[in-house]
């Protein structure tokens, strides 16, 4: 029996992390959530999950909470409430699938808890890498993917010497404007943008997805996660997303990990790693249903941001930091019809320009250089 | 310094695998080889990698090596002969290159000596399935595969755990005749058979791809190797050659193998398992160069001879030997110009269904069901 906690339970990762736990009572139990303002649904969940723990971002809906549940669960609220039920619970691992920075803190704190974090939460290693990455080793802790990419990546590693990587390869499906032209992209609209052709995820991801950025933050990941140096790292176009990334080997070997679109299946697996349980509500993959698959060169100049990101990697330090941050603002603008779309990746240059940079930074720099970042590209738009 | 015995050192997976050994002469040495007839290729060999034992078909032609070479190397003849070029020599490793069912009884020696296969030949193992890998078991021995499909299905399961797997998919480029309707192929001449749009092979299994017998004895193969029911090993058309097969799991995860059609990849990979060497001289594989992946569903009525082997499979015991000795026969016919190409399949139908069928048959009685269906065969041409 494996005890989880899940930050971030309502969001679209969340509601399949508990898709993945009910198919399994005999295998998981839920003993924390957090979630954001979606109280319909945390309560739907907690009344079939019954989690011991549940952390809220704001006082009030702690308090309402509380009268509606009595005393059978502890609630808490706030930042300090999320790093509880990251930290201070039984759970053996944390699913971080809470959206935007704000996961970087309850993350630390749960690889000082000694808990294996399945990490579905981007910025976390794209804005602290090296001081996450060192933690967990620290502490002994598993950081596991739950990106479909990554968890492809780390299938295809198993049982293989890291050593003998030749090369990673993400792919991306292009995302919602993949045959659009630059010029096309001017005038794209937030609706557009939101119509993801194959997987279904959070507004934020979306647009990522259709910068190209979304593969940029994984890149970073990639890095990160595997210790791999951005020169190994490639991304390929593939719309279909089937296959989910590969890793080529220096034999000449490449291992790729295929299936239809579902995310359940790498929450999955990032829960019972190394083990595979069966998930029956998963469509099988049968190629020749398919027909085809396609592959395409990614073009850098096309997706800008995806250059950005690359740059904002090697250069490493805070500069990660500051695009993520630029980003994350960037796109709020754009999803409330503040900016069009080809300004995203605009204001996320300037912001990597005019940061002050460190290379080696602490997690109070990281901090400051991420809330100095959104004040700028808000100064931007006075 | 891996030593390594080569038995059918001239054919087109012996040159392969000594191209191999000669890009790592600091992890390889030839320490025997066999080869049939082609003795200027032999004596090329013989010159440039100084093997001691050195195994050929005819009295004749180990005399006249002899004359030539004088007493610097061990020179012996026939299936004795073969049997110590793989038993009774210092290699660590016998790769089993030879065409046909002789490759049987050599193997069974190199087993009984300690030492691991790298499998080549496709009959050994459905001829003997049973009987070679309990030996393999006994004697602490590795049976690696040399087929890319095969050692593309034993990289997909590195790290994993064989009772996770749901099923072997093992791809099918369709061969020489993929488009053909089985009225056209009623007409097809030898040379459009020997015709294989992506690897460069063999003559016998070149036709054994047109047929798609050959997928069926990697079916059978694929069965002994990795201890998979028939039920779970499926068979995928794919044109291109680039995944080389895949292995799903029960989770709906699939993993894949790709590369460029190359046999030296598998070949090194079964020299140097668990690791992975350079190999320089092999194509990278960038997949957006190809720009699309084909997948068809095979058609058992279309392809009659993978259908027979699903059958004989199943079945078990001699029928397999049966099937795989009236195949060869067939194919050495069709070759030979005696019989038209869908002549093979009825033959090969034929002796399964006459044969004696045994369910455990021993040594002898496999060697005597192969002698049997080969006469049999010979006597429809009367």
């Amino acid at each position: 029996m494996k005890k989880i906690s899940l930050l971030g339970a309502t969001g679209s990762i969340g509601v399949q992390t508990l898709d993945v736990i009910e198919q399994h009572p005999e295998q998981f139990r839920l003993t924390a959530i957090s979630f954001g303002k979606n109280m319909e649904k945390g309560l739907e969940i907690i009344h079939k999950f019954e989690p011991e723990v549940i952390a809220v971002q704001k006082k009030e809906d702690a308090d309402r909470l509380r009268l509606k549940l009595g005393n059978s669960f502890r609630i808490v609220f706030g930042e300090e409430g999320l790093i509880e039920a990251a930290a201070a619970t039984e759970a053996d691992i944390v699913v971080s699938a809470v959206m935007g920075s704000v996961g970087l803190l309850p993350t630390i704190h749960a690889i000082k808890a000694g808990k294996d974090i399945a990490i579905a939460n981007k910025e976390t290693l794209v804005t602290a890498g090296h001081i996450v990455m060192e933690l967990a080793e620290k502490h002994g802790v598993r950081i596991l993917p739950v990106d479909s990419e990554h968890s492809a990546i780390f299938q295809c590693l198993n049982g293989e010497n890291p050593k003998q990587i030749e090369r990673l390869i993400l792919t991306a499906s292009g995302g919602s404007f993949r045959d659009y032209t630059r010029s096309q992209l001017a005038d794209v609209t937030v609706d557009q943008a939101l119509n993801h052709p194959n997987w279904s995820m959070g507004a934020k991801i979306t647009i990522d997805s259709a910068t190209m950025m979304n593969k940029g933050l994984e890149v970073i990941e990639a890095h990160w996660l595997f210790n791999i140096p951005y020169s190994k790292i490639d991304v390929i176009l593939h719309k279909e997303s089937i296959i989910h990334s590969m890793v080529e080997y220096k034999d000449g070997s490449t291992l790729a990990h295929l299936g239809n679109p579902d995310m359940r299946v790498p929450i999955q697996y990032a829960l019972t790693y190394p083990d595979r349980l069966e998930l029956p509500s998963s469509k099988r993959l049968n190629l020749w249903e398919l027909s085809k698959l396609h592959f395409g060169k990614m073009d850098q100049e096309r997706f800008r941001c995806l250059k950005l990101a690359y740059i904002a990697g090697e250069k490493g330090g805070t500069m990660t930091t500051a695009m993520n941050a630029a980003n994350e603002e960037a796109v709020q603008l754009f999803l409330d019809r503040k900016i069009p779309f080809l300004r995203i990746e605009d204001i996320i240059e300037k912001a990597m320009e005019q940061h002050e940079f460190i290379q080696r930074p602490t997690l109070e720099e990281i901090q400051a250089i991420d809330r100095l970042t959104r004040q700028y590209v808000q100064s931007l738009l006075n």
